[in-house]
């Protein structure tokens, strides 16, 4: 284990600083996971590779009130700092940032990053100025912490797609490494929502993994990616009682509908339950000359 | 003189973090000058200002495409790199960066930064979209260089108005030093600009300044701001040829149109000529208590 007895909850920004730079000033590499608490094993992995391959390991956990919309589940979302603060420590994180509301947003700041183009599509078209509330936050936290590399899952690939984008658009000093979403063991993807499902549909859910795993493997069988929104829609509309927000097949990461000369291609699914509203996604690789 | 005989011009950005990064390591602090070149005495004082501040002075010349709007001045914006690097090295700049618009700009980005209510005044409101590319020059630029501190003058009054919020709001790295505009002896602000006067509009530009300095007078004699403005626009309607953009009061540097609360006061002008556009200010301590 990377149990990392001697973690330290940092709560100002200036404390951080203070921590952080003499560190970095003597060349220690620091790796960084954001998140918003309530961790999972998606979490602890991002936290894992990070200690793998860093000097020093800040996580923070901050509930972003600018991501969530009007009627959202800001309120809702789960907290469990004790807990979580066991669990990063188990992870060999050295830092666990959880600054406040105000310690984040002391000014009522009229200034906003606008996403662009990839956040029209998916969560963004669903949750509008969820994206600037996330890239709003995310700037801030990589100037506070100034990361050598970032860690973000793939379960939230809109979201890492335009984060990519932002940070290769304005010279971020930070690498972003993607990372593999971690699953239950019958395929549903990790999630701190998960605790807000029933039981009943909690069982339902794993139908979404295996309706987009369906999907893949009828493009590869030949099936057109117009088709195959269909198919996967329509497995997830038999196996659970949940209603779908979208099920859409994109370029990744440019999220264009025109995925002709796109290397990758996602497929998105977003499904909202009695209190919550899950996503998954798969990325795969497009047919292209195999098929000409 | 400071004047710096191994000055280096830099035009990638990859090259220009390789020879800071190291130097940054070694704990050197790094003083920044952003400029679009056509180097004049203002931007010369903010070097001097850096060299005897920093280990390290870094100088930018980019006229940026993102900050002109259609009909604007980008294609005649004055350049001479030649003589630029001259003047740059004489003040002392140890790295001079010149990148090309593809080296700064090289993805179509759909990635905006909008600025708020600070950029709804004064040449925000005559100049839409124009901040919105400031601050996007302007964070690449910080994340590229990485400064301690960036230094800019107080003719752009409503730049430094709105860049100081945005260090503030996203904590950005850089410290940001607000350095005295440079005047000609008549008075009038240096500008690069002024070279595209008219040698009767440069006679006459000096009562810009005049009638600013005129108007902080009355202010202090008792006349209501609401007055000043009209007591402004009048002197410069009286001695110059030009057409008043804009003469305004507003708080600094919040730029509310409220300055109850407001310690400092800013009277700002913008004056069209033939084939340029001028802006001034005269920034003043509010009178409060003694009025009462």
């Amino acid at each position: 284990m990377n149990a990392n007895a001697t973690m330290q909850i940092v709560r100002s920004v200036a404390e951080l600083q203070n921590i952080l730079n003499p560190r970095q000033r003597e060349g220690r590499t620091v790796g960084f996971v954001p998140t918003m608490g309530f961790l999972h094993e998606g979490h602890l992995a991002l936290a894992g590779q990070a200690r793998r391959e860093h000097d020093v390991v800040v996580m923070s956990i901050f509930v972003n009130p600018a991501q969530f919309g009007p009627g959202e589940d800001y309120e809702a979302y789960p907290r469990d700092e004790q807990r979580d603060a066991e669990l990063a420590a188990a992870a060999g994180v050295d830092y666990l940032f959880i600054p406040s509301v105000e310690e984040m947003y002391p000014h009522d700041s009229s200034i906003r990053i606008l996403p662009g183009t990839q956040a029209e599509q998916l969560c963004g078209a669903s949750r509008p100025g969820h994206f600037d509330g996330v890239l709003k936050v995310l700037l801030k936290l990589f100037n506070i912490v100034d990361p050598d590399e970032s860690y973000f899952g793939m379960k939230d690939a809109q979201q890492l797609a335009i984060i990519e984008t932002f940070v290769r658009d304005f010279n971020l000093r930070t690498a972003i490494n993607r990372v593999e979403t971690v699953r239950e063991e019958d395929g549903m993807a990790k999630s701190s929502r998960n605790v807000r499902l029933t039981e009943q549909e909690r069982k339902e859910a794993s139908a979404i993994n295996r309706a987009l795993a369906s999907g893949k493997k009828s493009y590869y069988e030949g099936v057109p990616l117009s088709e195959i929104e269909k198919i996967v829609s329509s497995a997830i509309e038999n196996h659970t009682s949940g209603t779908i927000d979208y099920v859409k097949a994109l370029a990744y990461p440019s999220l264009d509908e025109d995925f002709s000369d796109a290397d990758e291609v996602i497929i998105a699914a977003a499904v909202k339950f009695s209190s919550t509203r899950l996503i998954d996604n798969i990325i795969m690789s497009t047919i292209k000359d195999e098929r000409k």
